[in-house]
């Protein structure tokens, strides 16, 4: 994972994802520190250069700043980010915020992305591009800056979208919204691996379990294209027509990432809790399609309670790890509570930064070292053990359920 | 606790419950290595050999295997098994699942659980007859097993549901299922020390907190026969019914325990959070009848504030403790965040396997031990305390309780 | 903070808040024994010697003695109390709790608090006088047990229904309850720096997001009164009302204190879900007016998360650190995985007993500069970083929020 670098100069220093302290021996002593990792769920980055406010609202989920005198860099993220993420533009770890936007800024976003990803350890890159504010990387480009592989995650919220503009225009009548999805997501491309719901940030997600009718599907859409033709956005925040697009990524077989807990000031926290998708859950299980609770927190216990009694349920701790920083070493040790360890994935849920690739990777492989070095030394189990909970746990799980090659 | 075996080979082998690693310096230096424990809740034995789908599918609340390519051994209580069990079959720690399995087989079930029980260090058994889809040991036999004291807990529900067939039969009168109820309840066995309530896996715990007039009842009773008549099961989940059957308990002055938080898939996890039961505790508590949360886990900082501001509530983690392996000594840190020292009480909620005995009881050992130990090392309390805390917690909490002698 | 005192016998014994153990090193390292701490929310002391069971009354959330052979002394408060507080009052640390009362009881209570509340090192008392079954100090005389400042916090349920017995004793209309509320508001003497809500004990917190009208608050009022002629108490529980006087603050442009979670028997703790709030929250944000959400557990993730993502809320643990004891270190690291650390608040919530300032004042040290002295053995930040959060959390949040010079 180090770079190639000239002669002399900063370019010499080794921007290998962690440095030494108390978590680095068991990082070692583990395999951990270059061990290879599949981000099955993430996003794009973005294509330009950023001032100091864009990068921080970047950061973290607050949605503007904090209070005057504050910084978004006083918090485990931000502490995080200086440590981790420093070296590998060149400075010294825990450089401040200002020394590290200026490096920043001097190298450039390609540049900077080309070594944060690189140095992330990541190879294969499972992409939601359904969240666009701004143009940012597709999967390919992405994964072209780790010299890895990138695939499609389809969000299934935005194609029920497309239709509606269908029906809207007049393209396909209102009935025929369920055809219309089913019918592109058969046309996915050969990257597709999965699908992804967000109706925790729109309907919440006490959704209904048995898989709607066609009539039923129908009689939601007029509902919310009468919405439109009122006024209203396009955006979908209907419990039925959520649990139709699951069911559809169930019925064409395609592992089904459900967006859980924490996420940004858009969100009811409460609605987002997983024990409320505990009856659609149980009505997939029999399929034996994955399906994947990501982030989760704070509600990853109960999460991970879900990954345990059904057997096609799985969980991530996605956006929950690079936020709390060192903190994370806990909520690793807690997901794996009850989530039995061929359950629980990797997933950085980076966004636009590259920095939270190269986060969320080194947090993971720390908190996993922590967790599981511990457990050795207390001869709760074994260094052959740790070390194949620690394949299955930052990639094999994800090849499985993937059918990644 | 050590077996009595003969010379020579594998029956020398000292079947004690704990090694030593850093864990086990805290349980030698506090006395935890074998202190007694009473079980205050737990089911009895299966009383056959094993296949290993049987013997997985009982280990976890799993209710199917994993996916392909996956193990129910790859899990906290796996790897605990494999650590804490294996040594007392004469295998080395660690054994692989395969390994333990044919030994287990080879010794058979009565053997294993004699070795089981007898290194577990439990010397009285609270049993819950109440859950049998084949036939399990009673309390005498289980407790045989160990040498020790065997005592019954009434499933409530049961008593319901054998009322309701005297109303199916005609025997009694659809009025006076309370009656029978209660007639039951008072012609228990002397050795039956409480009863127990399901509602979590039924109704949910949001009970009624007043106690249901006779009328309700027999209003509720109504309902129910003409279901079971119209084809339902006869599977008591009337929210009147369970808190009636609960009032029942505390008017005969037993102490009641409750099923919360975690358990199978049939259950909805969100319905059994123990807050749900303020009402009905807070209802309950002039009468000073002693109320049992059972698990609790992940609600189990919620169930210990309950037993910290109602003076005759108390609570456990026993399902969670064999199921979160290492991770036990977490939670039984958090329930004693705010649970008084004398309202936290052991079980095993060990279910058909030997093995449940001795994982709950080594975890619980080491888990308490650790808590103390920290304490004790910070100076944050002295060592007759932890002493005096671990007698109360381990065992002098439930004789209270139950007012065994 | 040591106390100035005679020649010989105890009162050479030095009454600084911490010994030395295995946490005390961080706190000498890191500075955190004398950082001076700003009391965000607490109560008065009581201005009588207590018996034992009044004093125990008064120690923790419970509303009555535990059960026959237990005591409220064993419990993380207990312990806590025997460790840092006796040798305030020249005992050694840990000693039982009869030795304690006893040398208590001897000193009288003036000299008890004069001592504990001068070994705190807290330096400001925000004091909340609203909640008085019996006459406590107000700020100035509590804060001069330690010789510090004393400011106030008024109660908003206690404006409104003081404004109730007008309306109910003829003086204004039943329409006019909202302008006397606001009115009583801007008269406010100079040391009020803040409003608080007790909602989350009467009506829950799950209140209207959008402020209500005159004519709705003159709705709600008409009910209530009617309810009092009926025979009801004067104790306000009605969602809009509460609604109402949260806004009042707002509009006063006050910061608002939430109390949240974790308090005792009279509490329905699942209405105290800071997520309940999340809609007035997210109404309340443009303003930029504080919202403090006081004690949280064991919701303080959820609170952490919505002072992450909402820029003017803030949270601390207030009772929750006392009455956690020791564990109130794993409570401080879970609130600091999210929060920002300019959103996180120091207070005891103390009330009535001198203890639960020193209590309060200690265990935060502690757990402070374990959290801190973690990532720094860590590398996961530097010393400076430390001393900066430290500083931020113990007083600079609270100077800033309620402008305090």
């Amino acid at each position: 994972m180090g770079r190639s670098g000239g002669v002399g100069g900063p370019d010499l220093v080794d921007h290998g994802p962690v440095d030494h302290g108390p978590v680095d021996l068991k990082l070692v002593d583990h395999g951990l520190v270059d061990l290879e990792l599949v981000d099955h769920h993430c996003h794009g980055l973005v294509r330009r250069d950023l001032t100091r406010p864009e990068f921080e609202s970047m950061l973290t989920e607050a949605d503007r700043p904090g209070p005057p005198g504050t910084t978004l860099f006083d918090s485990q993220i931000g502490l995080a980010l200086r440590r981790w993420c420093a070296p590998a533009l060149d400075l010294p770890p825990h450089a401040d915020p200002e020394t590290y936007l200026e490096r920043r800024a001097e190298l450039g976003h390609a540049e900077v992305h080309r070594r944060l990803l690189g140095a992330s350890g990541i190879s294969t890159f499972c992409v939601d591009a359904g969240f666009q504010p701004e143009p940012l990387t597709g999967a390919e480009d992405l994964a072209g800056f780790a010299g890895g592989r990138g695939l499609d995650v389809v969000r299934l919220e935005r194609i029920a979208e497309r239709a509606a503009v269908d029906v809207l225009t007049g393209q396909i009548g209102v009935t025929h919204l369920a055809d219309t999805v089913r019918a592109r997501l058969a046309e996915r491309t050969p990257s597709t691996v999965a699908v992804k719901s967000v109706a925790a940030y729109r309907a919440g997600l006490a959704l209904p379990a048995r898989r709607p009718t066609d009539r039923e599907v129908a009689a939601a859409t007029r509902t919310w294209i009468n919405e439109i033709r009122g006024g209203a956005a396009i955006r979908l925040h209907d419990p039925v027509l959520h649990s139709f697009l699951i069911w559809c990524g169930v019925e064409a077989r395609l592992p089904v990432q459900i967006h859980v807990g924490y996420g940004d000031a858009d969100l009811d926290l409460a609605r987002g809790n997983p024990l409320l998708l505990t009856g659609l859950l149980r009505a997939i299980a029999p399929t034996e399609v994955a399906v994947l609770l990501l982030h989760c927190y704070p509600f990853h216990r109960e999460a991970a309670y879900l990954a345990q009694v059904f057997a096609n349920v799985h969980l991530d701790l996605g956006l929950a790890i690079n936020n709390t920083g060192r903190g994370s070493i806990g909520l690793i040790a807690q997901a794996l509570e009850l989530a039995p360890f061929g359950k629980f994935l990797f997933s950085t849920d980076a966004y636009a930064l590259g920095e939270l690739f190269l986060l969320g990777a080194t947090l993971f492989r720390r908190g996993l070292a922590a967790f599981l070095a511990d457990g050795v030394d207390d001869d709760a189990w074994t260094a052959a053990d740790a070390a194949r909970i620690a394949r299955l746990v930052c990639a094999d799980n994800a090849r499985r359920v993937y059918a990644l090659s």
